[in-house]
């Protein structure tokens, strides 16, 4: 019989049973699916919070639509040690950029850059900072700069664990991703690094798409060339999707609170404020980096991912902090060869 | 037998077959879905792109999370004349707002507006129109704002048609909103209109959900108060989705290029454009405002909606063109009471 045949067969009368079908709930196989979690408090109150928000009859009931989940992602979804690996996307293209540069081999910061000094090249502070990130962020159209961070993905290794940078993704959380999709959750990140960034590869490593990714940028400014129109990136500031800038960024793309919120520093703390304060059941969780022997231990004092109010206010807020030692039985996903 | 009991018993029994009726092709169902279409050009064009997109068998075939199809909203969706429906919020709002304003008396342009001038209003250009809008869109919360926009909708009612404005919406595009998003597509608003403004409306009028929304925007800041945190709305324009704006609109938001769009007027062009300008099956399509009798006559001259540059390239650059007297059977959904 052919697909056809089939269709035209068994559609009108199957059609209820397979909707019936699929609506079944899938409880068990969801629970089951996030192995590399101990079965400690914050998975416990994780599952128990999906429970009642996806169980028709509960008073805690949330439609599919309103079942938006935002996550950090560096030091939440992947690794943020011992730089954020968008600042190691910006030193490799320096060297790479370099020969066509000449001029950067005396010019700060960059001449520290080129010399490996990369602490020296940022000790100008923002400045020194965005002069590095505009060189090697703007100047190209979207799409050559998205080609750019598949190409680095692809070749560039963690100075630590000589692992793919794709590789450094917590492998509990990817459990976490599937689990809340599976549950009719639409899993957004929610990043204070580059949106265009992210979103060539967070698709493939997250199964989140692009249009579910927020994260800072730069302006951008259509133009037609010869080959057909681009959007050109400009060396101009946009927007910062970080502390205060969370809820307005989510409000900006989602257009709505999310109900579960996740994250790893004080960068995070209006996210998960904004979205724990709405109305209805929400839900709150930080990551604490507690081991220092499977992965890096940092909190209040740490120059990245500083974590200090959160941990002060978690108990309060009613918000669950996994503590990485204690809660993951492992860290990263498996390398890929 | 309940709920749980028929999942237990037939879910792996029936799962792949329910997974395979679903999966059969809608094709007539659809095209049938598209009653207040007649039978011209444009309509044939659609049908003949979505089933070369959605056929697995098609070389044309685009996989579902790739079908995004972007519409303007002002005169694409719903009507636009005698002004764009956001100006009558505008001037009903300073209206409802003057006894809390006696300044406004003796101060244009809002002294013109509450002689119901609005032409008068409006003759000091961008400048009048900013200082009315920032008046009425900005100094409250996010969430104050959907309100007022929501209570405005239930009250007010167009000049000309005595109908409510969202009765002003277009019969055959709710119909192709329906018809692409059972084809697998999602459908995004892509408006020169403020994001805000359109988000607390277009799920129940038009299905498109407030994520799928992209607009005009002013500033937004985060506050926490007394009762919880808060987006404040600031008198600070953001982004205006508008011509060249809406390619940058529709990156920021979808990081996708769409492969279908649908405007009306040459602020539209830009997306059109780069919509089509892709790679693979794409496809343009602008609405002719030709029909005096039952809607508006207005192209080139119009001081609203004027498209001009559209009409002139539309054939040279394979953009279907609706002509609302001749392709279209009724123009407006029907009242709702």
């Amino acid at each position: 019989m052919t697909m056809r045949a089939f269709c035209l067969r068994t559609r009108s009368a199957l059609l209820p049973v397979a909707l019936l079908v699929l609506a079944c709930p899938l409880d068990s196989a969801r629970a089951d699916s996030m192995p590399s979690w101990n079965d400690t408090g914050p998975r416990k109150a994780i599952v128990d919070f999906v429970e009642r928000v996806t169980d028709p009859g509960s008073p805690d009931f949330v439609p599919e639509p309103e079942r938006i989940a935002v996550f950090d992602n560096d030091g939440t979804l992947w690794a943020e040690q011992p730089v954020y690996f968008q600042a190691m996307y910006v030193f490799d293209r320096i060297e790479a950029l370099a020969p066509k540069n000449p001029g950067w081999q005396d010019r700060e910061p960059f001449a520290s850059v080129l010399k490996g000094d990369y602490a020296g090249a940022l000790s100008g502070g923002t400045r020194s900072l965005l002069e590095l990130a505009m060189a090697t962020h703007a100047g190209m159209s979207t799409e050559e700069f998205a080609a750019s961070v598949v190409d680095w993905l692809e070749s560039a290794r963690h100075p630590d664990t000589g692992r793919r940078y794709t590789e450094m993704v917590y492998q509990p959380m990817l459990e976490l991703l599937a689990y809340l999709r599976a549950s009719g959750f639409r899993t957004y990140i929610v990043s204070g690094g580059g949106i265009e960034f992210m979103r060539p590869w967070t698709e493939s490593v997250y199964g989140i798409p692009p249009e579910q990714v927020v994260g800072s940028s730069i302006d951008t400014r259509y133009e037609v060339r010869e080959g057909g129109p681009v959007l050109m990136r400009l060396p101009e500031l946009n927007f910062i999707d970080d502390k205060e800038g969370k809820p307005v960024g989510i409000n900006q793309h989602i257009g709505r609170r999310p109900i579960m919120a996740f994250g790893n520093s004080d960068g995070d703390f209006e996210m998960l404020e904004w979205t724990t304060a709405g109305e209805g059941p929400r839900f709150g969780l930080l990551i604490h980096h507690t081991d220092g022997e499977r992965e890096w231990a940092y909190d209040r004092d740490s120059h990245i991912g500083r974590l200090d109010r959160g941990l002060k206010e978690a108990a309060d807020r009613g918000w669950a902090v996994v503590s990485m030692a204690d809660d993951w039985k492992v860290i990263f996903a498996p390398a890929e060869r």
